[in-house]
């Protein structure tokens, strides 16, 4: 673990990171990457199958997205990551020169596939595509990740379930702990891909600092909070979030995966949380739900079949810009492709647009009162 | 009839149409509408529901598209023409600052109905939605396309269908007229919006001639050839188009309906046919069916998994321009909404330019030889 720990301390840091201000625990922050700069707190939209449903990258650059999220489970089975490597890597795949962190694949295997061995060596599962059988061990996400040539890699990790006894929550910390090493060690490039490991230990405080100063001990790149959002009450969650982010590294970014309820986001935030993904505005888009600066919008409603009115009249996106919720109602009702895409386009611009105003408030030093007075507007998108 | 006649001859046409210059037959011409400039030959794209499925408004513009077709019968059904009258016309509902033509509905009774009954007044048919009956008269088909408020309308006809006996197909053909009579009368705009009369008479070359003949009389502001591609041998079809569109007036548009196989295109051009519009581009490209200047290409083919080549070197569209057959292929696999993006642009894109090289051609009194060149390749684009 030292070899290691200090191999990477020796590497070429692909990622800088500095903290521009901060306001209480709140961070703004600078990511700085080869493809370009992320602004903390930021938000990563999902781009699952090396592509965000819906958008093309021109779009997303459009948006302001700075960095994307793409999955190494998804692409590992399909196309698979040969076929990426072979043909220049995932940024030039998807046509995105911009940042990429790519996901690991534990919580995939934990949420997606019908059967899973976990063993040290690694883990069995069935591909939710064909049901053929794979075998992801640390070594082998680290080579995926290596060919798609993401910016930002995670570690493997195991997704402690929620419930899960102490006694299984603290063997799946070791497993990940073990398996974070490994991945340390497995660096293909001498560090030019930047590695972040991912706390565990489930709603247990003892567990998650000792994940936590273990893999801090480890020196990584970045440090994420894994294992939430997996069924446990969102007080619990809140705690775990508050209590883990105090425990991390100052000066490495710091990422809370797959949350994006944004209440739940601006307690994170006030944590000192710097980075995010979720597929809540795209998949919600899909279905017809939308984010407003007055709350959350059904499409689908009777009462928008003949309103001549933008979808948000606050919202400056290309959606709201251009067509009424009469349009938008048509389009989803007829189930027609246009549907998807501008509820996409609309749900995004509102997380960006949020993630640029929520940057902009710690800047100024105004992040408390500028939580209070988003909260309502959350509580009616959010926990309607 | 002649009062009808009369009305129309004094009303203000919306359309004017010149024909620039010819070649042989063929004509190159424009049609100047209050929206814009039409350049004939011209290709219609189709948007069946107010949108060109996957298509932005933005991104038909950027195709150079001039004009696009939506579906009176669909739109009726769906929001209904009061919803969208409402909300100001289709321009502004589908945000379409352009040209648009309505289709009238006889088609889509006659392909899409599960139950259809014709009678002088009208035709009873069910909803292929929700299976709610309705009536459509030549009054109501007039009364939604100003509703809609479309730069050119068409009559409501009955589509003959083939085979069809000489008795059926001139029944048929005397509706059509009464019907179109009917239309003319029933324009509620004193002529602002252009109406098109469609020819029926099956495969009878009297029958056209009788149709021709009696919708010509009325002075109609252009002519389609209806009723084909319906069923019947290609050999028949252009037979029938060929002798159909030189009974049509010469210095009017004249519009084959729902054909778009480029080697019929070409034929109907030599002919003298100015407007087009079909589902192909657009519905083969869901499909992963692409036209190149080499030939169809079915982008889920194996052999396309690793291949970084763009779809068709040759063609400067968004979609050749960024992306790799693998990215492509990838996205067909997955079903990503990206994919039928990228293939309808793209496909859209081949229809367009190859209009664009048709006018070039018919410009630069080569109309013939560019036939003879480009037939092959549209061989293995459309008969492979």
């Amino acid at each position: 673990m030292n070899a290691a720990a200090r191999l990477s301390r020796e590497g070429n840091h692909s990622i800088k990171f500095s903290i521009i201000t901060t306001d209480a625990d709140a961070r703004l922050g600078r990511i700085t990457t080869e493809r370009g700069v992320i602004n903390t707190p930021s938000f990563m939209p999902v781009g699952t199958n090396a592509t965000v449903k819906s958008m093309s990258p021109d779009e997303m650059k459009g948006l302001g997205a700075e960095i994307l999220l793409s999955n190494t489970y998804h692409l590992y089975l399909r196309p698979g990551h040969e076929i990426i490597r072979q043909v220049g890597g995932l940024h030039k795949f998807m046509k995105w020169d911009g940042p990429l962190l790519t996901d690991s694949g534990g919580f995939q295997v934990f949420s997606l596939s019908p059967l899973r061995k976990i063993s040290d060596r690694g883990v069995t599962f069935r591909s939710h595509l064909d049901g053929s059988t794979h075998f992801l061990t640390p070594e082998l996400v680290m080579e995926i990740q290596g060919a798609l040539g993401s910016d930002i890699a995670m570690v493997f990790d195991e997704c402690t379930p929620y419930p899960a006894t102490r006694e299984y929550a603290l063997n799946s910390l070791r497993l990940t702990t073990g398996w974070a090493a490994r991945c340390l060690k497995a660096r293909v490039d001498g560090g030019r891909q930047a590695l972040f490991a991912i706390v565990q230990g489930g709603i247990y405080r003892d567990l998650r600092r000792q994940s936590a100063e273990e893999l801090v001990e480890m020196d990584f790149d970045g440090y994420a909070i894994g294992g939430l959002s997996v069924g446990e009450p969102k007080g619990l969650m809140h705690e775990t979030v508050n209590y883990t982010a105090r425990l991390l590294p100052r000066h490495k970014p710091r990422y809370l995966m797959g949350i994006g309820d944004l209440l739940d986001v601006l307690e994170a935030v006030a944590a000192g949380v710097d980075m995010f993904d979720c597929v809540m505005p795209t998949r919600n888009a899909r279905n017809g739900t939308l984010f407003t600066g007055r709350g959350r919008i059904s499409i689908k409603r009777e009462e928008f079949r003949s309103d001549p009115s933008p979808l948000d009249p606050d919202c400056g996106c290309y959606t709201c810009r251009n067509f009424s919720r009469a349009y938008l109602r048509h389009l989803f009702m007829s189930r027609e492709i246009l549907s998807m895409r501008l509820n996409t386009l609309h749900n995004l611009h509102f997380y960006l647009e949020f993630f640029r105003k929520m940057r902009k408030a710690i800047e100024q030093g105004r992040f408390s009162s500028f939580r209070k007075a988003q909260t309502p507007v959350l509580r009616n998108n959010f926990h309607e």
